[in-house]
């Protein structure tokens, strides 16, 4: 049996760049040198408050905040767009969603999905020997079935093929909602309490089953996508009410897996990362509003301003925590910008491979920010919503041309220039183009240069 | 000299009633059972979301996180009113500031100020042997000096009668902003960068001197009121910021006083409260922009609704911090109701005395919850702006009947009944008014009567 490294043996591993000499054969015959493993746990629609060590009032999650205790919190970190499908890309492409062609969400009955053409994370790892399993939402296309998980590079899947809301009575559809395992529909989903608890138990079993493997797990939750639902243990247990249930049972789960990767002796051999796809839905269509869905089963966007669906901070700033005891730094929190984008070369760097070398990517290697406290590789952030590039970051900087002002996405307004300080005004609130004409013409024109590489539009 | 007591003793002292039988003659004498020290620590116009343990994405406090840590954290901690003059009313009287009889601020040329008949918690705590100092912004009356801290219940008086921003350019008068030291005014302030160390020095001083007594601090902080002004060092720190670096000279200031506690052997012995005067300056009148006066220069009221000025949460509620090694649950984090309208009698009974008798106090003993983790005793709070009675809040529901729907303070809209669930909804955006009549109905009525009681306004 292979046991895990040291934290010396890892942080050589690491450094010494001796992990890129690995054969591309696998790891399980490298005794003494395995490989970390990888766990993405990614909740759907959360906000950046919704965490207690993110300032929530109401919602307790010890888990969460003990990980981030362990780990590096980020306060400054992006999905890679403001809604699920994209997001979801540009987290396992490591590439723009509209760069990677698939800018806007699918559906129940849609076909296709992300390009074929674009290569997922999990099978660079699987490449490298990882075993690798998706758990929870795909949302990524699912028929035909070259577009499920399991031909996309995971090993495995267990989960549903898109948001649990897909529907009626709150979308229209012919389809039912499915579980499905790999490439199967194996259930009719009628109750979703205990989607999380079941995703949990599939977690568990696959770290247990993967101990003597380096193994990629990645775990999109279905929660707390609206229609929110706890299982019947957890409700009324949260100050926060069923929202807060929610959160809740999800804080839970990561206690649960954190718990089986120490006894498992995996904690020092694994990165766990958590994140969001998005901000909190508080823009809902009135279709939202049946079968006990309330406007406030939805998530604290904080301080930010803005929704899920916007290009404000509210709607891609989210919960970022990245705990890897030995390695990445514990008791950090950067204020400095990072993103989803960045889990890719993050993660195939940390495997010892490099991202394929034909191909643009949208982000860089965090592991000297979170191993040494460096300062972020990343200098830009792009908001795209849809096909459409509306802001740009650079330092503290944000310049956006868009539609719309609020949490309710665009509008017919026309769109006016604004440009914030993100580091003196989070909450976007005083908009300085007047002032800064210059800067923000400067990262005008550097928006509309990028949108003219990665074929985005913009506002009009 | 006497020494603090042990933990145990202390715990005995408190839970045996053997407080109250301390004769009112003074404590220097009583070897064994020194009761203990207060400090109240109070920021003047900081945000509920200013603190890193209250979710601020920019601004690092880790000596405030570190006391939160090793104390209670209030997560619905509010300020008696939502402005300054009258919050500190219910502070150190222990009543609503109507019920006191000031519930406006007071200015440069105001004669008077908070009645002689009421009685401050400094007087009643001086009659039970202890030293009273205050140090920083008083702005409860300055002429004739009857009103000042030396003529209230302070032996000594350090700092400024009233706001650092009442002077021209941002207030019209004649009079300078000076410093007092007791009843003289001993130096015109020209520069106030230094008002901080200046006041964290005195301070230090004070319980230095004070180590074989019985001691109350109160430390009203003139920062972050407008204009803000950090220190020299201090200034280009903050990743948030001027206001950041004035945060976080707030900070520092809190871990030099922590620091001389236990420098002292006083750490054990001593219970340390931060909160704030009320929400973020969000609502500017033009006139405060002269200067360097910028709008950003206000705090985060995080998710909250409203700002200083009204009574949505945003007006009142604030980081609220009690730490008391050994006696204080460490790591707890309250999500109950409690208010500086608790500081009385919970510092009153702290110390083994009672509450004057001869009137009404709108406080409760928090001591069961910060010992032992009991419920909160306040089931209810009421929000007044200036004499009128705007909302009240019952267990999580808050019923609201005020003119002004957002930041900006009253207008000239005609009120409307509004109904928020603070624990589902504690951003006030979803108005169950309409959903919940009988309920919206009966706190109205309720409202009414302790309108009545107190003789506040309501609107109309």
């Amino acid at each position: 049996m292979i046991r895990a490294m040291s934290t010396k043996s890892r942080r050589q591993f690491l450094r010494s760049g001796a992990a890129l000499a690995v054969p591309a054969g696998g790891w399980v015959a490298q005794g003494g040198s395995q490989p970390p493993n990888f766990i993405v746990l990614f909740a759907d629609d959360m906000g950046y408050g919704d965490l207690a060590c993110y300032g929530s009032p109401t919602i307790r999650t010890p888990n969460l905040d003990r990980m981030a205790e362990e780990g590096t919190r980020f306060t400054s970190f992006y999905a890679a767009a403001p809604v699920c499908t994209p997001s979801r890309v540009g987290l396992l492409t490591g590439r723009y969603p509209v760069r990677a062609g698939q800018p806007n969400n699918t559906g129940p009955d849609t076909v296709g999905g992300l390009p074929l053409s674009e290569i997922l994370l999990p099978r660079v790892l699987k490449a490298r020997g990882y075993k690798t399993m998706a758990i929870g939402k795909w949302h990524l296309g699912f028929q035909p079935g070259e577009y499920l998980p399991t031909s996309r590079g995971f090993d495995a899947w267990f989960g549903l093929p898109y948001s649990n809301d897909m529907i009626p009575p709150w979308v229209k559809t012919n389809r039912p909602l499915h579980l499905y395992r790999n490439a199967d529909a194996v259930e009719e989903v009628s109750e979703q309490s205990d989607l999380t608890p079941r995703y949990t138990d599939e977690a568990m079993r696959f770290i247990k089953s993967s101990r003597d493997n380096p193994f990629f797990l990645y775990l999109p939750y279905s929660m707390p996508h609206l229609p929110v639902s706890a299982p019947e243990r957890m409700r009324g247990r949260s100050r926060g009410g069923l929202y807060g249930d929610v959160i809740e049972t999800l804080d839970w789960s990561v206690g649960e897996i954190l718990r089986t990767l120490k006894d498992q002796g995996l904690d020092g051999n694994t990165m766990v990362v958590f994140a969001s796809d998005n901000g909190p839905w508080h823009n809902l269509p009135p279709r939202m509003l049946a079968q006990g869905v309330e406007p406030w089963h939805a998530g604290s966007k904080s301080l930010l301003r803005g929704a899920k669906g916007t290009t404000y901070e509210g709607g891609q700033r989210v919960p970022g925590i990245v705990r890897w005891p030995g390695v990445v730094r514990a008791r950090q929190v950067s204020m400095d910008m990072a993103s989803t984008l960045d889990l890719f070369p993050t993660i195939v760097r940390a495997a010892g491979a490099s991202p394929p070398a034909d191909r643009v990517y949208d982000g860089a290697d965090l592991m000297p920010l979170l191993r040494d406290g460096q300062p972020s590789p990343r200098s830009h952030f792009y908001y795209c919503l849809g096909k459409t590039l509306e802001a740009v970051r650079e330092g503290p900087w944000k310049y956006r041309f868009a539609r719309g002002r609020g949490e309710d996405g665009p509008s017919q307004d026309a769109p006016l220039p604004e440009l914030f300080h993100l580091d003196w005004d989070p909450a976007e609130r005083h908009n300085l183009y007047d002032r800064h004409r210059d800067r923000g013409n400067r990262l005008a024109a550097r928006m509309k240069e990028f949108a003219e590489e990665i074929r985005a539009g913009l506002s009009a």
